[in-house]
């Protein structure tokens, strides 16, 4: 069986070494809260501005703020700071968490797109913390690419046999 | 809508602020990796070894020295340790990962049962940090089960959907 991370290094051409590179060094320690603010808070700005409706309805359901917390504390806490996503919401549960999104090939680029944009930016964060977070970006939403067509494969077994009962 | 720790805090009885105060102390570094190693493989040892075969056969297609590694490394890396999981295997995804077991209300009975004799049989951790992480563990249990439910409701809406169209 191919594993999620197989798919996730395919789709996004990431290699598994590279997307875990931000784990070289404790990039909270060396950047701060407030850039990984800033950074969220920028690119959230980017998705509800989006001029692509397609996408931009995808957050339409969920609160700007909230958002952008949820992102800033879940990097925070994956990039060598403290578990402040944990300690306010409970498991960053990744793939659970992101079960009601349409997270497709498509929607991966295109909030990889407006994430580059957002780190091009960003001039509180240097250019080799960059490439070590575009780098884990791009494999996770991959990841969640994958996680998510593996909850639809799911759901066309349970079709199948439905059908067969009736 | 109720969300996940909701549910989680309402079966399993534990408050959400009881089940993150694993991270009130460096639960790593007070109690070292060997003592994380021994409490799966001593979890692990009851669970392979369980006399209800139900229990059992949910891991009969798991490996169990990968199945110890995975936990041990999952627990360091939530208390306060490297992210060893991470590092080897990715993002933790904890409701992602389980969604082919079967994690009903008594698996995750069962599996606290086993966890609970493992932390009474573990010396080398003192009743406080016991405490917080049976809490932990009972707390994440039900979000699981929780993850679980949720997901096949979905699959549920999805052959309600199908059973119109035949």
């Amino acid at each position: 069986m191919v594993s999620l991370e197989q798919k996730a290094s395919e789709w996004s051409g990431v290699d598994p070494k590279d997307a875990v590179a931000i784990d070289e060094i404790n990039l909270f320690e060396k950047l701060g809260l407030q850039t990984f603010i800033n950074l969220s808070t920028n690119f959230y700005n980017r998705v509800y501005d989006d001029e692509e409706e397609w996408f931009r309805s995808i957050f339409s359901n969920s609160n700007k703020e909230e958002a952008i917390r949820n992102q800033y504390e879940f990097f925070v806490q994956r990039m060598g700071g403290p578990n402040l996503y944990s300690q306010r919401k409970g498991h960053t549960a990744l793939i659970g968490r992101h079960r009601t999104f349409p997270v497709t090939h498509k929607a991966a680029e295109r909030w990889l797109h407006h994430m580059q944009q957002a780190l091009d930016s960003a001039a509180d964060i240097d250019e080799d913390s960059k490439t070590k977070m575009i780098n884990f970006f791009r494999h996770t939403a991959f990841f969640l690419v994958g996680g998510v067509e593996l909850k639809n494969q799911n759901k066309g077994t349970g079709c199948k046999n439905c059908s067969h009962h009736h």
